[in-house]
């Protein structure tokens, strides 16, 4: 039997503005052997997340960066193919975040055994997954949307902001996206049933957001930044929520834009319509991880809450599918289907 | 005996920038006559506060603009002459909000009698008045300071700032204050017991800031903006808290500054730091004010809480007494004594 190889994705340099395939690079190892303490992890899926750009930056942010020369991040699903600590069998089907790598080893602690009959693994990366309790913690915790409220998310057919839009709709609100292209626009209105959805490349983003919004904005779930975050700006109501999750518009940028500066500008918006930004990150909220599931599991299960997948074949591919995901170009939770989920 | 004259403020002209002084005109009317269900107030003082500034602005805000032609607005004790309406006699001495005139009618609402005998009364318009509940409301609803973190609060010798200080100090935070001038600075260090103050007008604000808050700033109480937040906000510890209660360097900016437009800088900021800005007025907190009474009236009294009262004489100097507050030349509560407290 020839020796199996590990294929693994390094950060090769920090990119300037847009991540580009040089900035990573695919390397060969042998597959390690788990040693007394560890398990061996066949990763089956790993997921593709906005928060990745950040990571490939030095500086300090919420999470160290990645290093040059290490293993990109990222959360998996996987199956253990060995297993030298409890409760892990060979064969188990886990959650772990052991990223950008074929197999890996890793001592048991952060790693979810999923249960294949109660909903495709898959959801454990998206709806049911970070992505989703990122959802939920942030408009459940920040958001606080009362029935009749207005709620705005930005990349409202994405991983977050399509969970943020249809639970905005279960909570009573009326829901309006922001997505970029018709076909996300119509997704998001025709299968998530949100009230409207304008497509932010638009340049009246600003005026076709208006008629939407008619009462203006209570929630804005802050994804992007950018021109949306302009556009909503001025719609929003007198002690308006902004839960700041991310901010996609502005991960490549390499210096700040041109003048005027719009900082004090924006203080004043805060003070006069006593407005509340706050920036999360869900592992802020680690500890509702059961709340989450017991609301949101049903949801999912009965079809109230509904999800897409946007699969990309190969660990090899992993670079050019975080490249058009920062751009846009991905349609739902965005998924590197690394081995097949069968048994190989 | 000759008919009594009534002297009134009114704005005359929207500023452009600082206003000055041909932005108000002092007129003189004859005292009005309380009709049915009237009140005749003398005013006794009347508060000088930064708010003011930005209702001779046009536009929305939190607060509808003073029309040019009417009389300015703001908060004053006052002594009732005439009562048509219960539970005033001649004689009480008032809280209201009737502006910048000797005399006023009103109709009761919102008139808050005060009982001499438990504190100079001029309190009502500072520390047990709008300012202080401000302080107090802004740092505790939204600051909410644990004892051991580091609070910094800008504008710290001011009517709000000196409260805020001081309760920061009762919660057992560090306190820090920034003033403008070394006059202020000893002030706030040895009359009101923060931990350090640092002057607002020295070029090295940010290093100057940096040693005295050693393991960063929890909360930040932010009054005035402009190159005090950019000192700052390097220095907030992830999860801290600025209630955004007023910004007095950028009332009088007619335009945006040049740029680079730092707006997004800002956003990031509170995204990876996980800040929460939030703006309000204390009227967000109105229900609140027996609760404030309760805890800050006590110690007022005991001298744990001090204040300072800056005076001003006459109605006819209250204009150059609100241009010398926006610059920053007063020095505590800033009151226009605009008749004798005594009898007359």
């Amino acid at each position: 039997m020839p020796e199996r190889r590990n294929r693994r994705v390094l950060l090769a340099a920090r990119p300037q503005g847009e991540p580009k395939e040089s900035d990573f690079r695919l390397v060969e190892d042998p597959v390690p052997e788990p040693g007394p303490g560890q398990i061996l992890l066949r990763t089956l899926y790993l997921s593709l997340d906005p928060y990745m750009r950040g990571r490939m930056n030095a500086g300090p942010s919420y999470a160290p960066s990645v290093e040059v020369g290490q293993v990109m991040v990222g959360g998996t699903v996987s199956r253990v193919e060995a297993a030298n600590v409890g409760p892990f069998r060979p064969g188990d089907i886990v959650e772990a975040y052991t990223g950008w790598e074929e197999y890996a080893l890793c001592d048991g602690r952060g790693v979810r055994k999923l249960d294949p009959s109660l909903a495709p693994v898959t959801t454990a990366l998206g709806v049911l997954g970070m992505p989703g309790m990122t959802a939920w913690t942030g408009l459940m915790n920040i958001g606080q949307p009362k029935a009749g409220e207005t709620v705005v998310v930005a990349a409202a057919s994405g991983a977050v902001g399509s969970v943020v839009g249809q639970l905005a709709k279960v909570k009573g609100c009326r829901a309006v996206g922001i997505a970029g292209g018709e076909d996300k626009c119509r997704y998001v209105v025709e299968e998530l049933g949100l009230d409207a959805c304008v497509d932010h490349r638009r340049a009246d983003l600003a005026e076709a957001l208006k008629p939407e919004c008619p009462e203006g904005i209570d929630v804005y779930f802050e994804n992007v930044g950018g021109p949306v975050f302009d556009a909503v700006l001025p719609l929003l109501n007198p002690f308006a929520r902004v839960p700041v999750c991310g901010l996609i518009a502005h991960y490549n940028d390499s210096r700040p834009p041109d003048g005027p500066d719009r900082l004090p500008w924006l203080m004043m918006q805060i003070l006069v319509k006593r407005l509340t930004l706050r920036g999360f990150i869900v592992s802020d909220f680690a500890r509702q991880q059961a709340d989450f599931l017991a609301e949101v599991g049903p949801l999912v299960r009965d079809g109230r809450i509904k999800y897409r997948e946007h699969f990309i074949e190969g660990l090899e591919n992993a670079t050019r599918g975080l490249i058009g995901l920062l751009r846009g170009e991905t349609f739902g939770k965005t998924i590197v289907r690394v081995a097949p989920e069968g048994r190989s």
